[in-house]
Parts: structure tokens; C-alpha cells; sequence
């Protein structure tokens, strides 16, 4: 009797699904799921910012939904360590103290996230297993394995009252995977014959068709590289791709070569992922960076950031030969192990550049198949939903062009349309055992990390760097005696990132010509108002250096008073 | 004997290649040949500003060189009309007045550029035909027809008294082009057999491999897509790509669709094609982009610009919503037939979101084959080499890893490495009969155009708005009465462009309490330099505003004395 009861106060609450991030977006992944009192958080990352987000460093969601309801929150389950899942935590746990739960690896690269922020102590940390069900009060969290770019990533089941939820977090199905076992489809498979009430699955490459290559692939192209060497060899890739590292360091070992670490997160990260089991090097194979002059050269790879041509990356500095211990050789190989993201290439595109008239031997997408994605491509996605045959499909991880390609692939195989749902950011989803529907909206949306501020920078401040970044800035002092009517002193014009024309003595002599007399028509109408006296400063030097030059720069009029 | 005279006369001299722009760049190509007291200049293109170029509109190549040898100057000699082969041609000829030769579709393109700046009157145009050889003194002219994704383009042989230079301008060998012939393979095989000195060729897709496929099979993959199509089509291509802007009108009067353009340069461009009989479209096919609404949607295509998400471009307002005549309606079909240039991938990717978020069916790139390159891939650039056989080569119009993947290609073929020369722009490469080398350099560089203002952009500007752009200004104002050593007004802060924080107020007072302090310290030990003054003002701001915020915005100290 108790079960049923149960039952039936069970199925009249719903299940509310939250997406605060990673949809539209590949990015700053968070979901909230809501039970009663009860609320579990699936990852919780942060985005880069675009080149229009001027001086920004990075970007969390805003989560002032999770704030307000910070009592009910049970934990944080997040499915792998990649930044855009695990970046956000520092941020968002200064305002929302509940457990963290993961897998060991993911767990090593929060630890030390939260150390740089100075909270780890005031944190909780739950390591867990793929397999593993963690026990809330009506919610059950499953962790189920994965393959991904990362070690130990998983998926997660989620157990509720109305049905089962399962969220793929990022992946990819490797039947050959480095290190570790074949994504758990058993489990898929179980779970989608006992009945899968909600499926969210990784959008990423939901536009490319067949299957994504095994890690397994990469790591034989990098060996016949390797025995053709006769130089150093330098390879990029990303610092969290340890299975990536694991191949490079396979390759070395197998050639004879020592191998040394280059930036700073591979050298944390590699560090990380040895010490917890996850990266076997020998010890007497690696050599510091700056030991590296000590072999001859056919006995060295080095391994390093810089895959991105982010711009203070290690690859960067060696392209740009300001790197402080590598200068590029004669004989050097540089594979580049990823392929640039979007917004990436051209940085990418120097990096080699550079790299090759320094005399590098570079070997990157274009030239060798040197990198695989992580995630799952059309085929691998038709075999998930194969497995789990969801009632429901909520398509996540991707911008809205993979969203609405991954609905057509749910719907080619037979699901109905109506049952699909393309959510935004902030959707409030309810979920019962046979209806589901968005039937509200939450706060939500991007909050812009700059320096030491958290979420201070306004639409103002951005629109103000845009036109300071375009046009510059004229400024223009004056000194006014109001009783009297007089300008005592200027305008004093000083511009900074506007342009210098041949004649700009002229040019200034001018806009001082011209705010004098602005002034002193303002003052002869009594014009009391410095507003007014400064719109009329900013609307008639504006025009003028418009006419004049066709530019815009910030006209920014400070009035003393004496 | 006359010839024999001539001939020894000639061989003393030796031909100059002077490249001022295109490698190691893709973009703003010009390429100067001087014979003694001749001077040919193939092409004179711009390129466009890469991001941390702040408010620069475009880049000219530094024409120094031939300004001070403007006596010399035969001619430029364009091979087709791009932007990156003509653009540069109004900066330049304000400064070098020599006549232009090009065929009538690039002539038409570069004369509405020059009346848009008012010197067309100024100008000589000499229009050409593939196949014409223009005689100067020793040097002679010859154009040869060559495909690529502009209509009426030619590669160009010089013929000099040391032997033939073949300029292969872009191209691509397209065996079933659009309204014109294939590519002169004849006259390139007539001049092989005879004997090429120097050879210089595209290399933008050096490393491709394969052939690059013809424009008709666009056509053929349109004309598809235009039968499944029930709303409107609506078309993003590069305005210049005639012919490709032919086989969209073709599949749309074939499907009973009437054609308006959108977008400036559409209008323009096609405008100049259809006057000068390189685009065919029956008159009253044509409606103008106001009266769409007048015909039902499945009887319209609209040909617009913004295929690279241009911000300003059309298709990128269509997508926004803020286009003045196109809203998308359900059922639209939006092909984006090009490729991102690199550099442009995000944007691309955003419009495609926006528009099919709106409601339109997104055919792009990673969907369907809709676009082909205008440039040789390595088959076909092999098969130039075959043809010509030259004894000295140069990979141009490529950037650096593009130029050395030519220069393997080359050698692949049995071509002696010390006969190829990757060069930079502003060497001077010195050819004879015998023997080439690069035997000097000239000023070269890039030009940058900001607004009305030319090349007067410093470095100091640019990282004036560098610096803008990332973290802001303050400006702090002040006045002083120096015979008193006081402070009598001020310090007045703004700041622009600089992060608010929660307790700005606060650190604005505090920022006034170290002006104040730093300015008494310095009039109380009788520092009398202003400059001294400000620069005391912007260390100790500095320092504080980056303690505290970790940011450094400019500090700009104005200082008023009465």
C-alpha cells in the first residue's frame, strides 16, 4: 500500500528542467532539475567571450534562479572536466555552498581550480564511480560511463518520481579507447528497456554525418610521424586530452625520446593526471623544460598548449620566438593535435605561419589526420536513441543550427515532432509521466567576468570600448568662471586613439575654435544647465570631425567650475 | 645583325620582380617588373584588417618604391577584378598616374571604384582583350583568359629581353565554365615549348589536393534546391562571382521566379555585368526588392550580399530582423552559397543560427555542395607546371604555408630546389637569362586606411585603442594655481569604458585621494614639470586601480593652470 501511495503522490508533482546555459551556445553548460524541494544541477562551466566583448575575460551564467532557491539545491553532478563544465563552479559556489560529485579525474581538476580560488576549504567534494547512484530524497543521480577528449567522463541518469532522465553529458562512443572501457551501452540499453521517460544529448557535431574516428586512430598517424623524425618533435593539442598525452608519450617512449611539458595547464593538468592514475609515464622519461638542451634533439618531444594560437600560449611564444627555452630549429616537427575552433583559425593559421619560416616541419588538419573530435557524429547519435527510445527529446550542447539538425535526426527515426522540444536558456520544462511542456521562464543569461569584477560590466561600458576601440576618444577640458560668464582656462583638447592626420595641429585648432564659441553661445543664452553646455560641446565637435574625417571618436567634455 | 646587337644590348640588363604585397598574405597584390628604365605593375589590390587592427577600414600596400620611380611606370596591368587585385588602385593612382589596362568586366569594376572617388576623370583606362599583347618599350604585355570566380579573368605573360615571366593571376582550370571558355592551355603549352624563364603562380589552395570542381556543378546543386523550394530563395553569394549570380537567375527563371537584389554591392555589381553583356537575365525577370510583396513567394528569389556575415550586409539584417524590406517567413529557403573566409566562421555560423531560429531553411556549406573555389588545387597547379616548364618559379598570392607547400609541390616534380624562391614582399629579385637572385630590398609595407585619413594611423594609436578596448580610460582633471602650489579645483574624475564595480563611489573617492596626494607631494618639493606631475599621477593610479581590480584602463591626467 505504501508503494502505491507513493505512486500516486508522486505523479501528481512534476519534474522541472532548467537549462541556464548550453543551449544556443556551445558554452557555460548548466541544467537545474527541480523535484519538490529538491533540486540537482548537472555541470556548471563558463564560456569564452567573443571579440566583441571588449576586455572581457570570461563568461558564467547567470544563476539568480539557483539563488533564490539555494536551500532546495542538493549538488553538483558534473559529467566530465572540461572548462565549459566544471569553470563556472568557483563563480557559482560562492553563492550556492552545496556538494560537488564527480568521477576522481574530474574531481582533481576542480580541486585545483578551487584552490587558485582560495575556497577549496570551504568545500565539499564527492568522489564517485561510473555505476555509482547517489541517493537524494526522491532524486536518484547514476553516473554512467562515456568516452570523451577527457578521461572519466560519464553520463548521468537521473532517477525522479515521474520517470527516468538521461542526460549524455559530452561524448563519443570509442570502441577502441585509450586507457579506459568502451562507453556503458548495457547500461543505455537496460535503461532505455525499462522505459527512458527524457533524453538530453550532445548536439555537437549533430551536422556531421557517420561516426567520429577512435582516439586509437590518432595515436597510429602520431607514431608513423614520430619514426620519421629526426629533429625535436613538438606537439600541441589540449592540456585536458590525456588520452591524447598518453599517445604522445607512448610515441616518444617508443622512439627513445624524453619528454617535457610546455605552458602552464599542461603542466598542472599532466600533473594532475599522473598522480591520480590517469597518465603512466615513466618517471625517468620526463625532463624539465629547461633540461631539454641536455639531449640531443632526436631524443626530445616536447609537449605543450598552444593549440588555439591562443596568444600567451607556449606554441605562440615558440612561433613568435619569444618563448623563454624553445627556439625552433632546423629539423623541428611541430604536429599540431587539434583542429581550431571557430573563431580560432586565423590565430591558428599565424601559428603555423610563423612556425614553418622559422624552419619548423609543420604538420597539422590540413596535412595529416592528426586529431578526432570528442563527440558522438549522426550515426552515433541514431544508436543512442536506438538504445533508450525516450519518450521525450530535448536536444542540448550545440548552437541552434545542431539543435534543430539533432531534432531531425530524432524525428527521422521515427519520434514524433511534438514530443521534441528545442529549449531555450532559461526555459522552465515540466515533465510528468506522459505530458511535458515549457511553461515558464527563469532569470538567466551571461554574466561577464572582467578582472576582478564579477558581473559589473553593463551594455555602457561595452558600447563605450567599442567606440573608444574604433574611433578613440577626444577630450575636451574647459575651465568656466559661471558668475561672470568667462571661460578662465581651454579648451585644453587631448585625444588618445584617434587618428593623426597630417595637419592635426589644424584639426585641434579648430575643434577649440569651435567649443569656445558653442560655449559662449550657451552662456549667452544663460544656459545654466553644464549638460546642456556638454551636449552641445559632444553634438558640435562630433559633426565637425565627422564632415572632416568621417570618424566618430568619443567626445567626452569635462567642465571645471571656478 | 640589328637582332643579334639587340640582343647582346640586352642580356647586360637585368629584369627587377618586386613584389610589394600577396605573400606571405592573402590579399592587397601588387607586383612590380622593371627593365631598365620600364616599370610594368601587375595588379594593385587591398586587404582587409584582421581584428586587432582597431577601427582600420582597410590596408593598401606601401607604394613608396614606385612613387619615387613614378617616371618609370608603364602601366598597372590588372588580371581580374577582386578587391584584392583592384581595391588598392584609387590610393595609388592619386599618387602614380599611369594608365590602367585590364578586360572590359574588370575595367567596368575599377571604373565605378574610381568614380566613387571622384578621379575617374583623371584616369586612362585601356580596355583588353584575352589574347592582346600590349607593346611599352622592351617589355610586352600579353593577357591570357584563365578561370576563376570572377568573370574576364586573365593570367599575364611578360615578355622581356632576358625571357618569359608567366603571372598566373588567380585561376582555377574549369573545363565547363559558366559564359566563357576554359582557361588558354594552348597558349600556356605555346609558351612552354618556347621556353618560360620565370613562373608565378596562384597558391591559395596549394594545399588542396585534387582539382577544385567546376562552377557548373553549383548550377546543377541549385537547381535541385530550387525545386524543392515552396517559400521564397533567397541567395547569399560574393556580388562578384558573376557567374555564379548567372546560375542562380538561370535555375530561378527555370523554376518561374523573378530575381531581386539586395545589398550595395549586389545592385552595383550586377548592374555594371548586365550593362556590359556578362550577365543575362531578361529584363522583366527583374523586380526591384520593394515590390516583392507584390508576387507570391514561391515566384521570388532574392540574390543578396552578407554570404560572409559582414555585420552591416544584408543577409546579416535579414537575420538580425532589422532588414528594411525582408522579414523571414516560415518556409523561406536561405542558401549561403560560399565558404567562411577564414576569419569569418563565427559570424557565418551566427547568421545561419539567427535565420534559422526565425523560421528559414538554412542551406549552407556543411548541408549541401553549394559553392566551389575560384582557385587551382594541386592537380591543377601540377598540370600548369607541366605545361610551362619554367626554369626559376615563385609561389605567390599565399600566405606562408601555402607559398612553401607550392614550392614542395614544384620540387615533387623534378623541379631544382635553388631555382625556387619563396620570397617576402619588398625583395628585389633580379633575373637574367642564366641565373636569378634575390639581390636587395625596397621599402615596402602596409598602408593603413582609417575614415578620410591614409597611412597616418601609428602604432601608438593603435595600441592607444588597444588599450581603450580592453580596460577603458579614466581622465583625471585638475586645476592649479601653480604660483600658490594649490589644487583650486578638482580632481575631476570620469572614466569611460572602465568596469563598474558595486562600490565604484569608493574607489572613485579613493582615486581622488591619491591624485590629491600625489599632486601636493610633487608642488611641495617644487616639481615644476607638468609632465613630471602627470606622470607621478598615472604611476600611482595605475598602481591602485590594478591592485585593486586587477585592470589597467589608460590614465589620462589633464592638468589646467590659472
Amino acid at each position: 500500500m505504501k508503494i502505491i501511495n507513493n505512486n500516486k503522490s508522486k505523479s501528481k508533482s512534476k519534474v522541472k528542467v532548467i537549462p541556464l546555459g548550453g543551449l544556443g551556445e556551445i558554452g557555460k553548460n548548466i541544467t537545474a532539475f527541480e523535484y519538490e524541494d529538491e533540486i540537482v544541477i548537472i555541470d556548471c562551466g563558463l564560456a569564452f567571450p567573443d571579440e566583441d566583448l571588449y576586455g572581457i575575460d570570461l563568461i558564467i551564467p547567470d544563476v539568480t534562479y539557483l539563488v533564490r532557491n539555494k536551500d532546495k539545491v542538493k549538488g553538483f553532478f558534473i559529467t566530465h572536466g572540461h572548462e565549459d563544465h566544471i569553470g563556472g563552479l568557483p563563480y557559482v559556489l560562492k553563492q550556492i555552498n552545496a556538494p560537488i560529485y564527480g568521477t576522481k579525474l574530474t574531481l582533481g581538476l576542480i580541486e585545483s581550480k578551487l584552490q587558485e580560488h582560495n575556497i577549496l576549504n570551504d568545500c565539499t567534494l564527492n568522489m564517485v564511480n561510473a555505476g555509482d547512484i547517489i541517493e537524494l530524497g526522491n532524486l536518484k543521480v547514476e553516473f554512467i560511463r562515456t568516452n570523451h577528449s577527457i578521461a572519466d567522463s560519464c553520463s548521468i541518469a537521473l532517477h525522479t518520481p515521474v520517470g527516468v532522465i538521461v542526460h549524455t553529458g559530452d561524448f563519443k562512443i570509442d570502441f577502441t579507447p585509450i586507457g579506459g572501457e568502451t562507453m556503458d551501452m548495457q547500461r543505455y540499453a537496460q535503461l532505455g528497456k525499462r522505459g527512458v521517460l527524457l533524453l538530453m544529448a550532445d548536439s555537437t557535431n549533430a551536422l556531421h554525418e557517420g561516426y567520429t574516428m577512435s582516439e586509437k586512430t590518432v595515436g597510429e598517424a602520431l607514431e608513423n610521424l614520430f619514426t620519421k623524425a629526426d629533429g625535436r618533435v613538438i606537439v600541441a593539442t589540449f592540456a585536458s586530452n590525456i588520452h591524447r598525452v598518453q599517445q604522445i608519450a607512448n610515441a616518444s617512449i617508443k622512439n627513445g625520446r624524453k619528454i617535457a611539458f610546455s605552458g602552464r595547464s599542461m603542466e598542472k593538468i599532466s600533473e594532475v593526471a599522473i598522480s591520480l592514475g590517469y597518465l603512466f609515464i615513466p618517471k625517468e622519461m620526463i625532463i624539465d623544460l629547461n633540461k631539454i638542451k641536455d639531449y640531443s634533439n632526436e631524443r626530445v618531444t616536447i609537449i605543450t598548449t598552444g593549440s588555439q594560437g591562443e596568444p600567451m600560449a607556449a606554441l605562440t611564444r615558440i612561433a613568435s620566438g619569444t618563448h623563454r627555452s624553445i627556439q625552433i630549429e632546423n629539423g623541428d616537427m611541430v604536429i599540431i593535435s587539434a583542429s581550431p575552433i571557430p573563431g580560432n583559425q586565423k590565430a591558428v593559421s599565424s601559428v603555423i605561419n610563423d612556425l614553418t619560416q622559422k624552419g619548423a616541419n609543420v604538420i597539422y588538419g590540413a596535412i595529416e589526420d592528426i586529431h578526432v573530435s570528442g563527440h558522438a557524429c549522426q550515426q552515433e547519435l541514431r544508436l543512442i536513441h536506438a538504445l533508450l527510445k525516450p519518450k521525450f527529446f530535448i536536444p542540448v550542447h550545440g548552437e541552434y543550427k545542431h539543435l534543430i539538425n539533432h531534432a531531425k535526426i530524432a524525428e527521422d527515426m521515427g519520434m514524433d515532432k511534438s514530443n521534441i522540444f528545442i529549449l531555450e536558456t532559461g526555459d522552465v520544462f515540466e515533465l510528468a509521466r506522459k505530458k511535458a511542456q515549457v511553461a515558464g521562464k527563469v532569470q538567466s543569461g551571461r554574466v561577464l567576468i572582467d578582472g576582478m569584477g564579477v558581473g559589473d560590466v553593463g551594455n555602457i561600458v561595452l558600447s563605450d570600448r567599442k567606440k573608444l576601440a574604433e574611433d578613440g576618444i577626444i577630450t575636451v577640458v574647459i575651465v568656466i568662471d559661471r558668475e561672470n560668464k568667462t571661460i578662465i582656462s581651454g579648451p585644453n583638447i587631448v585625444t588618445r586613439g584617434f587618428v593623426y592626420v597630417r595637419d592635426s595641429e589644424e584639426l585641434i585648432r579648430d575643434i577649440r575654435r569651435i567649443v569656445v564659441k558653442s560655449v559662449e553661445r550657451c552662456l549667452d543664452n544663460n544656459v545654466t544647465e553644464w549638460s546642456e553646455i556638454k551636449n552641445s560641446i559632444r553634438r558640435e565637435v562630433d559633426n565637425f570631425v565627422y564632415t572632416k574625417m568621417k570618424r566618430r571618436p568619443m567626445v567626452l567634455p569635462i567642465i571645471t567650475e571656478i
